[in-house]
């Protein structure tokens, strides 16, 4: 299973430095959400067309590459931390999303499924 | 293989509803900025020990998880459209991290590793 | 004005560098969510004790100085390019959320307003 | 002053509810960046140019206001607690992108400054 041996590996390289006291949840969310604005802000300036094309620029691919790999390993650290299957998770949520977004109304929308429902 | 499992079982959510035009990786790095920011939001106001036990309120073990879903499904779409191996980015990260936090500096420290480098 | 003053103050630099064709609103609400999360970033492993004491330390202090001056100036060209009152804007929200949490069910409460309201 | 005359109005605001508990900085950056989060996904499947026009749609218009009141009274907060002049780190963050945003170097280009430094 992918996911559970990036955990166990970040797990380690966690626990050989003994992170583990800064580990919380709550830090650990608070790091994600920062390293996903960093990741943002590889895009900020660019076109949709550029951004289609941004790992063509060695450079900026090799940052962008890094910045998904530290939302990425906070995202797995968060999960083990809170005990979540993330896997299990997202197909759930895709599950739920189906309701929500049912094809014949959101064919070609960006509406938000509350723009769907009953009054 | 998990990851590309659940990048075929979103990419196929996307096409059943026209949004490839709206994936574009600005935008899904725009997406899960906004994704990782509603995580955050799960755990502003909470103390670090309230955060270790956040999972024990069913109310907001489900919003964090849901939460967690939207994040990892934008990172996967990303990482799909820009055709980025996640698991072998973030292998490559640790290996970085492994020499920029060398264990003798950096136990017991949450200082960035550009605090050990030399001047 | 102060707010009005740094607006134009802010106008000028981008018109001097020709960055007006970068200021669309989508791109500055991006590149405001990514300074914010840098902001994060420097509170992140901090205890909320720690957290309070950030100001001690001056390299800590300036990091932190410049990264809210970051988000405030992409707060003020967004408005400005949207034309949107934040003076104004604020003292709504503040009215909105006297309603939305009226003293004698908010006080002490970290709770979202949702919470208080009528099922 | 409009800044701390704003400053004053969210302070009391807090101060009501006995929220003064809950704003530590490090919960305050990490309200600011959900708040961000939320701004940014107002835009996110925004085309550049439908993005330009957002308040044309009263109910997208007043959503964009109330997610940017909101990031601004968390700065606004933040500052408070730091006790951070905004105006002053705004127009002091002003003159350090002079130096290191020549306008000869940086007219009509989006690149970071450390792409004009010295090696």
């Amino acid at each position: 299973m992918v996911i559970s041996s990036l955990q166990a590996l970040l797990a380690d390289f966690a626990h050989e430095r003994d992170w583990g006291q800064f580990h919380t949840p709550k830090n650990l969310a608070m790091a994600l959400v920062g390293e996903a604005g960093e990741l943002a802000a590889e895009f900020q300036w660019l076109t949709p067309e550029d951004s289609a094309r941004v790992m063509a620029d060695p450079h900026r691919a090799e940052a962008v590459r890094q910045e998904m790999a530290d939302v990425f390993s906070y995202l797995l650290r968060l999960a083990d931390v809170l005990d979540v299957d993330l896997d299990q998770a997202l197909r759930d949520k895709v599950e739920l999303n189906r309701k929500r977004y049912p094809t014949e109304h959101a064919r070609g929308s960006s509406a938000k499924y509350t723009a769907f429902e009953q009054p």
